[in-house]
């Protein structure tokens, strides 16, 4: 943006609280002080750029350390990692499985398969990776027995659908596998389950086998990529930016000479940094799954994490919702904790909006908001949990949250205008490098 | 689609519904035996064009009957319709109400407004426009008056807003709208409300006042608009499809060789018509607003209804929901009603999956599911429903719906091969013009 520009915007802004009551006129002229503080953007974009290549030679060290825990490395290895695996690499082990089922059955012995437990006595959380991981446990699926007879057809029938579904080269959802044979599967949960066994069967994510979860996160900024082929120049995708593709495996070429990635948890701050073409003042992808992240989301988001090298910085609201949405990008759900190392994307920065950031910027009294009881409850819980154990800044602020009892959207910094997430709470985060 | 590639296609389903069992293959036989009416595809296409330019030069005629009933026209017009107005329009109608405050203030009469009754008892559905619009009927709101004052107060602090708002050219949410002043609107329900207010006082579409909805929908297919100056070729946005913009008023430049729009209810079947590319077959757009219509979504809808003439070709679930949103595309929610006459797009035909088509195609009975007595409940609602009433072919597949209790959704369609969707069913039911 032009500094005449910007300075137009600072004025605009002023108008806008023009009409504050005084009661809100310290904290609106305190916050305005705050742009002062803002040093040009090009000492911004150099303090990015060197952030930017730590990240990138961190990156590097962190695979090294993911090689020396790879399972196919190490036959004594007792976890299975779920892996994204091409269409021809999962073809052949579904051939496998069938060919050494039908051997079996030559033979006069019948078949059976071998399904990994995926109970929770079954997962364990490695540290070292900070990833939930499944371990060897697996259970006899014979045919030949009244107990499992059904279930080990219905996975028999799946493992025929997965690869017809995988020889056309299309992609279908949980529901059209269900439709295609009803009266077999029953209820959906019965095949959506069957589909996870087959899944930690062969080894391969649950994408890999072609079989999406619908989409519902938006993609702007400094990023190019191809969807099925075509070329998406996402700093040309106006305000409503690119729907991020259902099938990750569709997604190739990507390129980028953005310094950051913003991890967005709203729709309308994605909005607010999309209108004012944030990334172009600093370059950025900026992408949010309006919410809780969905599936495509995530793998998008690690896509990128892996392939660009990027630091992922996080701006959510400050309450136990925000960390929450944190921790399913950064440590998965547990009941995808089979596909967690495809899911997730550990190293997240927290940049805001961080409790400690309320008194920072002065964020108004009204503005922030009383926690609920259940608030407070999920707030504990969290302190629990290892990801936020392990990083102290945030067991601070997240102290911090449960003793003030209070709560705060990232809207709430449209107290001092609409502009004033994009044109000084966020420059001068990046200035200041105030992320944890 | 080239002709070998579609063989390959038809083999490749086939295979995949080899191991069907006895029970469902007569269906299956059947199903596919349809794909042989299938005229050849130029065929299809000569009798789509036809529809399309009826449709041209119909959509012609009802933008005359729309112009007899513009009320700006005719000042003895009992109702308000909210238009979209543009930037200066609003902010002129704006100074102009506050010209008149501050005039009314010097005469020593303090300040007024008159504000349109928003009540169900003010609204009123035109058969001959297919909307409801609202009555003449306004209340005054003083602001030396106990009962108003703080009312009055809210409405003059939300158009200062809007005015502040307009004037950076920037958009916003009715959330940020609510941030900027929290201690005065006390919660957001307060200034969401005033703000329909400010829109029926303006006789301005909210999306005219610059607060927008969140983004749900994604298009892709032969199109190409401009979203914010950067242009948009829907046809080269991969699986994914392009998000709708929030801000329809940055939308401009909408051209198209489509001879239809398809408006698809939910994100599978959308993505099963982008990744078959359905739309270089039969040349269309595909729009979704994955369920329940946004007004981003539906305002989309319209201007690309508008702008283009082209018929709206609906695939729906067979089941009231289904019937339920396309209620809402067509004649809009109660409590946006004073908004309707820009939220609507009155003329979509009713193309599948309707009750009829359940026996039509033979879907299995195991791919049905049952009424639940709510779905009975709101069933027989709709028949009751003036955009239900006016057409009988729709009356007809209701109450058939109501008399078998039986419901399918579109993706019981996979039952026959994930592609027979794009494949054979809506291809012959363009072919048909089994429209209703």
């Amino acid at each position: 943006m032009s500094e005449k520009k910007r300075r137009a915007g600072a004025s605009a802004a002023g108008a806008a609280s023009s009409s504050k009551k005084p009661r809100a006129s310290a904290a609106a002229s305190y916050a305005e002080s705050l742009r002062s503080k803002l040093r040009p953007d090009a000492s911004i974009l150099a303090t990015l750029r060197s952030l930017a290549s730590a990240s990138s030679s961190k990156s590097k060290a962190a695979e090294k350390s993911l090689a020396d825990h790879d399972p196919s490395a190490d036959p004594t290895a007792s976890y299975i990692v779920v892996a994204d695996q091409d269409t021809t690499s999962v073809t052949s082990r579904i051939n496998r499985l069938v060919l050494a089922a039908a051997r079996s059955i030559l033979s006069g012995r019948g078949f059976s398969f071998a399904v990994p437990s995926r109970a929770s006595s079954n997962q364990v959380y490695l540290p070292d990776l900070d990833r939930i991981v499944l371990l060897r446990r697996e259970s006899a699926r014979p045919f030949a027995n009244v107990a499992t007879a059904r279930k080990a057809t219905v996975t028999a029938r799946v493992l025929s659908l997965v690869h017809a579904v995988l020889r056309r080269g299309i992609h279908v959802t949980k529901r059209d596998l269900f439709y295609t044979d009803v009266k077999l599967f029953g209820d959906q949960a019965q095949s959506d389950a069957v589909l996870d066994d087959v899944s930690c069967m062969l080894g391969c994510t649950r994408s890999s086998l072609h079989v999406v979860a619908s989409e519902k996160g938006v993609v702007v900024g400094r990023l190019v990529f191809a969807d099925d082929g075509d070329r998406i120049d996402c700093t040309r995708m106006g305000v409503g930016g690119k729907a991020i593709p259902p099938n990750i495996d569709r997604v190739s070429g990507i390129e980028s000479d953005a310094l950051f990635i913003l991890l967005v948890e709203k729709d309308a701050a994605f909005m607010r940094l999309a209108e004012d073409r944030f990334y172009n003042r600093f370059p950025c992808i900026i992408l949010t799954a309006k919410g809780q992240p969905d599936v495509a989301t995530r793998l998008f988001l690690r896509r990128l994490k892996v392939e660009l090298k990027l630091p992922v910085l996080a701006l959510v609201d400050s309450d136990p919702y925000g960390l929450k949405i944190l921790s399913v990008y950064m440590c998965g759900s547990k009941n995808m904790s089979y596909d967690s190392a495809n899911l997730t994307t550990p190293d997240i920065k927290w940049l805001g909006v961080r409790p400690s950031d309320l008194d920072k910027y002065r964020v108004p009294q009204q503005c922030r908001l009383p926690m609920t009881d259940h608030d407070i409850k999920v707030g504990k819980e969290l302190l629990e949990e290892d990801f936020v154990k392990q990083n102290e800044g945030w067991v601070k602020e997240l102290e911090m949250m449960l003793r003030t009892k209070q709560k705060a959207e990232i809207q709430a910094l449209s107290s001092f205008g609409f502009q004033y997430l994009t044109e000084v709470y966020l420059p001068l985060k990046l200035q200041q490098q105030d992320w944890i």
